[in-house]
């Protein structure tokens, strides 16, 4: 015997959750349903509508439930001639705290990582590239994690934007080794876009 | 600058679920987002169709999408004259798991806890003196967690029954004190039914 289909499905529905075991889906599913109804009825709806609207933005890649987001459609950003390249859409919202960056952003969604096959083409850097050619930018700031990974994804761009005759700058300066962009203060990433240095 | 709306209340939404912060919520997000779309809708959909139609079996309080659960339907389960009371219906489904119990059960969906204001009807107990009046038992097997309330709300239950004419048993062996029934294997809890003791 085991728990009624419905309730059975939902617990297992859970486990789609990173993170999640048999347990802690077991208890969430009970807590929806004795404690918060309500709550579940929201992330039900929720869920849906992010699944049906949310996509990525055409121009920087980051989530949006529009063509462009509210950065790539502010014409001061987009003339602003300054491209900052970061893995993923929370990176942007640190280093939008930090108050320190008016340009645009390229959102990666990963970095390059040979050994589970993430290429060039999975992180968007045809797009990327596409960027680079179309003559309006004068810099490329690649604040990328300070991780392996990050590193090398980060000179790998700047290689590509050298190419096309761009300058390209590392965040540099209050980043610990290792660690993650996105978790990291505003005053410390202001610091680090401050003291960014060119990558040659 | 935050995420867009659609995704904003997305991560919102998955604060309701116990143990989900900002941060895990927002990995959560990204992961149903950029990952696993599909089982993000499963989820969506299991999750409505949970919470519009699983209720509480009228018998035994269990979770069912039916007015009254499997076991509770069984005219064989019915007719043994044994009742088990647990805590949650995740006991139901250990106790199952032993193999050793083939009567009925009442879920309580908690214990009495005077702290926190859960008095007996708030964990079914009318209901539960009706059944002990209906006159068709003959044993009650208190199968509450070994902790402090779970012990005081298996005396008060055995009160209860022994008002009624009724034996009030308490599984007894093998059951770890301060532990949580559900996390306990078949075997040990076959020794705890098999070892029960009367409550006086
Ligand atoms: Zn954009
Ligand atoms: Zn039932």
């Amino acid at each position: 015997m085991k728990f009624s289909p419905l309730l059975t499905e939902l617990i297992e529905a859970l486990r789609c959750l990173p993170g999640v075991g048999p347990k802690s889906a077991q208890r969430m599913a009970f807590h929806l349903l004795e404690r918060n109804r309500r709550g579940g009825a929201v992330l039900a709806d929720a869920l849906q509508q992010a699944l049906d609207k949310v996509g990525h933005c055409q121009r920087c890649r980051t989530y949006t439930e529009q063509d462009v987001c509210d950065i790539c459609a502010s014409p001061k950003r987009q003339a602003s001639g300054v491209l900052c390249v970061v893995e993923s859409p929370a990176d942007i919202v640190a280093v939008e705290q930090s108050g320190q960056f008016h340009g645009r952003y390229f959102v990666l969604m990963g970095h390059l990582s040979p050994l589970d096959g993430i290429g060039p083409a999975d992180i968007g850097l045809d797009q990327l590239q596409r960027a680079f050619s179309a003559g309006d930018l004068k810099e490329v700031i690649l604040a990328t994690n300070p991780t392996v990974e990050g590193e090398a994804t980060a000179h790998y761009i700047a290689d590509m934007a050298n190419s096309c005759g761009l300058h390209a700058s590392r965040i540099a300066h209050g980043v610990p080794v290792g660690g993650e962009l996105e978790s990291i203060d505003g005053t410390t990433l202001a610091h680090s876009f401050a003291g960014r240095k060119r990558v040659e």
